[in-house]
């Protein structure tokens, strides 16, 4: 389908009909492409850009990433198919593992987003052959292996169903979300939620990984001062003087 | 897709399923998931109600509605899909042409929703044969017909393109537009942007074409006092308290 090349969101419009042909390749789902909308509302809000206190969260992402001993990155429909390669670097700068884990799983997507992710230059992505269940959820969106998102310690959620996030967080894992919005239940539970867009937040994450690393003492105290509700306060404060100066007109 | 009965939003997440669903007929377009998801995060931010500036908006639609020589509601494919029975019932309480104008214009997709709001009880549906251009707009979505869009003095635009509600407006017509962000071109550019979900805002013009006809004074006093920069500012007040208050904390 053509895009008219006047059109102010020309970019916008291009990034959803490549989702759009995700979902064509059985990839992403018809209602992924819903969770995206609703990120990109929240995008707009926030001027598309990465606001203070999701730098901070970013830092503090970095440093619990660097003191884990089994950390792994998550990884879902959506997040394959908006950026496969931010996804693998990060796994490969901390070193961390990947995990493909779905919502609406099927042996068919299963295998054709580790495919694809192995197709970007993954190795060794789990999730083909689940041998576990996070505690407290029902339904195969439960399934996950033992050597990965069991037995993590920390682990990266990219767009992540609330559900799921609050599973994670009972089980004493360090759960660092990816989810625009900043009142979304993954958020809410989340140990860091990172209010950005994800492609930007990846980013973010692996330079913070490449400034902290080796600097023990500094990492702790990023911990330390870290604190997940001021932080995303301050997220909502930036959302409410963006609304108020009317500056997230972009939307069409 | 079976979605897990105890999950927090379940109704949202079969509403979602449903367009899906809509898709596969070739009625909703992927792109229109997205703009579905758009909508949602705001809907949440409002608290999934219509508040007083948005019934504000919806009085003036109805008296505008209640004047007007040509009125048209205009129906694309995710209002369709949404709730066809309310943009009938509004056309047939006005009483308003209807006509389908789509972005991602296709004779097969015309077709099919033309049909498929005819097979929900609505009569002489616009849209099959454009004979005129909406001025000002390059590529399909500028087709329309004469006797319908562009002849009409106040025309319906539920979640409208920003680009076309600009053009309707330029063309002198009254735009009434139901789009839950504020912000958005579209409800910038409208004469009357509602910024409510679809089925709320036509049941409650309904209600008002019913409380108003008749009373013209009323009718034109309702217009004359409407100031929508202002009204768009409450909803902006509305949403950012409701952000504050960590209200719209439903999403997943």
């Amino acid at each position: 389908m053509e895009i008219p090349k006047d059109h102010p969101r020309y970019k916008s419009l291009m990034t959803r009909e490549r989702l759009a042909h995700m979902v064509e390749e059985g990839l992403v789902t018809p209602t992924g492409l819903i969770s995206h909308g609703r990120g990109e509302a929240y995008d707009y809000l926030m001027g598309e850009k990465s606001i203070p206190p999701a730098l901070e969260a970013e830092k503090v992402a970095a440093a619990y990433l660097l003191r884990a001993k089994n950390p792994v990155v998550c990884v879902n429909g959506n997040a394959a198919a908006l950026d496969p390669e931010n996804l693998i670097a990060l796994a490969k700068a901390v070193p961390a593992k990947m995990e493909v884990n779905l919502f609406h799983r099927t042996p068919e997507r299963m295998e054709g987003l580790i495919s694809y992710l192995e197709s970007k230059g993954a190795e060794n992505v789990l999730g083909r052959e689940p041998d576990c269940r996070i505690q407290g959820l029902n339904h195969d969106r439960a399934l996950c292996t033992k050597e990965g998102i069991f037995d993590s310690d920390v682990i990266v959620v990219p767009i992540e169903d609330g559900d799921r996030a609050e599973a994670l967080v009972s089980m004493g894992k360090v759960v660092i979300s990816i989810d625009l919005n900043p009142l979304s239940r993954t958020s809410c539970k989340a140990t860091v939620p990172i209010s950005d867009e994800m492609t930007r937040a990846l980013e973010n994450i692996i330079r913070f990984i490449g400034e902290l690393r080796g600097h023990d003492e500094i990492i702790l105290k990023v911990i330390e001062q870290y604190d997940s509700s001021a932080n995303r306060r301050e997220t909502v404060e930036c959302i409410c003087e963006s609304l108020m100066s009317g500056f997230g007109s972009g939307d069409d």
